[in-house]
């Protein structure tokens, strides 16, 4: 087995989610597995909108690029929206996975319908586009949101942990579901303990990424480079966007 | 009347680009609205793919919050793409219109069926995921690119636009539409004649665009802020993303 | 700017409604724009049901024949069904708009998701339908209606429009919607006021559908005669409907 | 076995069209059920395109109101366009059913897929229209038009039932359909020929019709009057429509 | 009018539920039908998951064969779930109706949207299903347990069927819908009391399958033998599912 | 890394595709992984249709039921079209993949859009049926079939190897699909070699299946056991079914 890296971008710039990130991503890699953890050098602190989706994309983009130059096998995009998802696509070489996309799909393997807890109700519309794009709008059993900021999760006071798990408590009880999808990369590290005291598939999509990249690698399936997912067309960038110039494709 | 401004956006940094999407805006607009043209200050040259639509965002949101503190009344997005669109809605107090969706909205308000002619062909899945999210995929008949690059249209040769011609009426012939939307900014100013020509409604996004804003404006109708388009969370962004929190809010 | 004539049409037959339709299209009209507000002649004097709809389509086709023949630029629908749109579409020469259209169409171009608010149950089903037609099934966060019929809308007491703000009030708490549409033209005129008191977006169709007339008029386009929206076959028809005869196409 | 008398309603006015459908009727009919076959008494000479289904829609509630003063035990709708469906589903006390309803239902009982042949092109948004609301359109694998006008199929020379036939055909070969409707009323008696011929079900609405209401009423079934197919509201219509408030509900 | 015998077969093995089964199906049956009730032979005692409905299916197959060498002019699945109905119609000559299938068409009929009443949560997901292969989904207005096993409808204490009434008469209040569609073969005879009491149409799938097969029957319709409801390819089966060689086809 | 068995079920009984379905799963295991390759010991010798999958339901059952009883850590089904599968997940301990899912979820993590090739037409929809079960119909831009049995795969001539990379090449060109699923299990070694030829992703279900299962195993997740995918309900099956009685859980 040849050892790979794979790269986690973490799209905000918060170190300490960053370290979550990494955590549950290394306990999730096989042995062979090197994980190589980022996050956006420039960007916003946490991304609860569009608006910091758009930013963090750009960040995402210029990790993408640094990962494919330094040669990692594959990419996984750590914040529950999945920003920049098919423009990675684009710049990628190997395959790049969001971690809404990972939980969701591993969720539909193990349960006929699913729900989705996560942080402040603004992203509750993200989830939603996300599951129309992904084909999983009618495996969805319901959104929620725990009415708290995405830095709530690393204040160290673990209310918002005791706020995610008394929400997929009643996830459970209201909406027939047969498994949770947590709804921030913050909640990485949750998946493992919750999954153990509710009996339920309570699945993390950081972890559920990194498979999902070292499957993909495995099998010598790498992103397609025919249609609208080949690399961009080669024109100059101006600006701050410059540095995508130096990458020769 | 209250003479209003609407600010007109070129997602890219082609400055042709921008005069056509100008004149076509101008057009349209009624004596009352002043046309403010911009392009985005730094990006790509042209919009092609999901990467460039990822950078352009950036250049829009940039200039949304400029076109709002210079106060304008509204804005629109021309790129066929509407790069961005959430999130500059979230940023601009103002409504904020795409001329994808624009376009296709009023296609389906003149025809129970429409067709797209677009650039190139790894455009078109991007034109996909818009019907998608706006609720128009059953109303496409279908969707044609001429492969020829979105600066051919800016080449002065005038190829493009026979192209963009000859598949307006292919489109008709095969598809069984009523209407053809013209699926490029570049295209903006070959709507009326096509129109006339072919005497069916082809229609070009920027001069729809122009005048749903004018029409919110008018009903004094904005982006709502309650929900997912409230403004963003107000946290500082860092590196060349700095220039967004000079925006009070 | 010349100065043109939309033709508002009640379907309905009761003339306090027409005025109410009248003020709110006045009210919204650009500076040369005509507002020529009419009732059917002959049907129904509400319209809460399929069997009212279907009576009021032919009032309906009769005033966009009548409206077509004094040359007016375009014809607004103003029931929340949009009985006989698509009729009325075959019938014009330019171009038609339905009030709930109308009302789904700009309702999405500010909030991610929107909530109606209408007058009977029974008439719920029928927004159902028009949001499935219309494509804007998914961004409708949820139906509610007052229980009232419509003219309680026209008896002066209050009562029915206290109701419809409750139900607003009560739509935005529990829908998480972003923004109103209001399911009655005898609504029309509680818009404003309620965009400002509840400081999100409530939108009436009638406005809406003026504005939308007046800009595809701007920009040249009117429905397509070409395929299913064409003229009807001109056949002769008999009984009552002979009136259409003398219709020259 | 009590005998049951069932209305057919032609919503045209031409009596050849009555006659077909009446034969169609009488030879689908169980021995104890009575056909009575009428036409829309003033209307349009036949049905090809909305304007024309919005007109017919007020013939077919006429016959309703006849047809259920006289008791009969249910009523079918025999134009392809089902005209009037949910309107004459109000007015009526037994049920009612439409052809292109009862058609496509029984295909999706006897194939996975099938496809339409109907006449005039301009007729297929209306096929497509009802495969949306009947929940069929994923079930459709083919919308054909043998682009003659409906009275073709009644002007004695058989070239129209020809077109038919060779249309089925070439559906066979293109659509991978398992089954094939007839869209149009004027067509009913062909199916029973093109089934033997073809060796697959082709079907006519007309005879499914009756055999639906036929089992509706054996089964003791009834239009549900709770909710939006309740009796009108009982307001008097004015004008050319007052003959139905002669109608105590 | 020839005599024609449906087969109707309860999928499970419990004597009790086809009796029930098989006094529905003889009271709805025309008086030329004759009913013949089986049971799987082998197989589970009741149907309340996805691992009962695949062990049904092949008991089912085994008299789908049977009833085809006896002649008979078509079949009836009767349970719910209408487990092996694609599989029966290719090994059928004759039609053959699921009770789910047959209940949910029926309901479209009479009313714009229905609820579903049945026995265990679990089975929700199989009526969830089948709305979607249907095509019926949008006309669920929603879906309803007892949270009582299939066999407490077989127990005589009548608990059960006072639950179901319950729960439809919730359904009514909650739902919105105009019709109740009952979700288990085991409930069929309750179905014309509670239609009765309730005022609305309360269908039971036992009674409208054997109409729908006796109507396809009487049209000479019969399951397409082109495409995928073909007979099955003819490769011998071994083991214990070699008695399906004995069939000639 | 602990060593893990998964089971690898052949549906049907044919020894050559079983040899197949092993090297493909063998190739792509990770180096802890056992493959445990079994078929159906009783059943069909290929499946190419509803009545095939039924059958050989039953067959993967048992040998579910062996497998958990041996204890491996996970089950794939490996027939396209995942016959029994949430009736699988209901006995199975450890999670179930099937082939045609495990196909499906690739494609869409590295293309936009793909298409499918399987064997005989009539299987066609069985895939249709699944892209809308999984949620991915509007991912998939073709079906194609080659139009020969699936045992025509074993038969050592190539000739049916040559018409599915015939088939690969103008489905890429017909469809403007980004990658191939291959969708037959007897096809399952061919899909490296494609990869390689026509240089985009050419997906095997058994092998993308395997890397599922490892997936899962790693991520502690299993088959939800709440709500529809619990344990079945632990009634005596009778006759040939009764080995699953012997199966305490």
């Amino acid at each position: 087995m040849t050892a790979i890296c794979i790269q986690v971008i973490n799209p905000n710039t918060n170190a300490g989610m960053t370290d979550t990130i990494a955590t549950a991503a290394r306990m999730a890699a096989a042995p062979g597995t090197e994980i190589m953890a980022v996050s956006s050098r420039e960007g916003v602190p946490s991304i609860e909108g569009h608006f910091d989706e758009a930013i963090a994309a750009v960040g995402v983009l210029e990790q993408i690029q640094a990962g494919r130059q330094q040669g990692v096998a594959g990419h996984v995009i750590a914040c529950f929206g999945d920003p920049g998802l098919l423009a990675a696509r684009e710049l990628a070489q190997g395959p790049v996975i969001g971690i809404a996309e990972a939980a969701m799909h591993m969720a539909t393997l193990v349960a006929t319908r699913f729900s989705i807890v996560t942080t402040l109700p603004r992203t509750l519309i993200i989830a939603r586009h996300l599951l129309h794009q992904y084909g999983f709008y009618d495996h969805c059993a319901g959104l929620h949101a725990i009415d708290l900021p995405v830095l709530a999760l690393e204040d160290g006071s673990g209310v918002a942990q005791e706020q995610v798990r008394a929400r997929c408590i009643q996830a459970l009880k209201e909406d027939g579901c047969g498994a949770i999808v947590l709804g921030c990369g913050g909640m990485a590290t949750l998946a493992q303990a919750l999954t153990r005291e509710l009996q339920v598939p309570v699945i993390d999509g950081v972890s559920a990424a990194v498979k999902m990249v070292e499957s993909l690698v495995a099998l010598g399936l790498s992103t397609s480079k025919r249609g609208d997912l080949a690399f961009p067309e080669g024109k100059a960038l101006s600006g701050k966007f410059q540095t995508f110039n130096t990458f020769a494709i």
